[in-house]
């Protein structure tokens, strides 16, 4: 039996509307259209220090669209398998997690602001961390495998 | 008769959460919750140049939610017969504008990022704008006074 991940969404870039004129840029995102769910919340990152490392989780059903809106940072993602790197450094650029991916924020440029749309309310039982939990969890969903 | 306009809500300053640790700040909003409304779209404003004005206009039913990011600005509304003067400098406070309140976005600090929660798409028919046509919209829903 293969050990390959469940069939999944997986992370990808989501180019946005971008509006620009002598007034400055007005970017947006809403459902039903460029956002692939209801947006149910939205938080947002700001203030963080050099090296430091946001996320380092993930989620069982949330979905998440990460955009930076001031400034850069790298997004690195894990399926159990391979990891990713995204780089996000443009408010016209959006990135999608779906759930059961690990995902972890980085390398962000001074006065970095990034916005996060949630496909759902704050659940604490819906993280998965530290990195073993995942993986644990993953493992229960492998098919054929016991646990 | 009175000329007094309809009971309505009014702007208000919306206070948010702020996490803050070692690796930078966290704030939120979402509905049921903070928002007033569920969130259907959110657009962003984002390289405004010294001088310029942004939003401009009312709205017929959107209800709207603004925070400012990153920067800081200065919102005025206006409901036919008053002017009000929001600041809005920190990504914790949210200012709410209800339907039927012209709003100017004016005063921009260098850098400033506007992030607004709206309660619908995007629907030309909702705009109420210049001035005159939003005066001339308010005059029709003033109890007593005919057109």
């Amino acid at each position: 039996m293969s050990e390959a991940p469940l069939p999944q969404n997986s992370p990808r870039y989501i180019n946005l509307p971008r509006f620009a004129d002598e007034r400055g840029n007005l970017s947006f995102i809403q459902y039903p259209g460029d956002s692939p769910f209801d947006i149910k919340r939205v938080f947002y990152l700001y203030g963080m220090p050099e090296g430091s490392t946001r996320g380092a989780h993930a989620h069982k059903t949330l979905e998440e669209v990460i955009v930076v809106l001031h400034g850069s940072c790298i997004v690195k993602t894990y399926d159990g398998h391979q990891w990713q790197s995204f780089s996000l450094d443009r408010p016209d650029r959006g990135l999608y997690i779906p759930p059961l991916y690990w995902g972890e924020l980085t390398e962000f440029a001074p006065d970095t602001v990034v916005m996060v749309l949630c496909s759902d309310l704050f659940i604490a039982e819906d993280y998965l961390s530290p990195l073993q939990e995942y993986l644990d969890y993953m493992a229960t969903l492998q098919p054929g495998k016991s646990k």
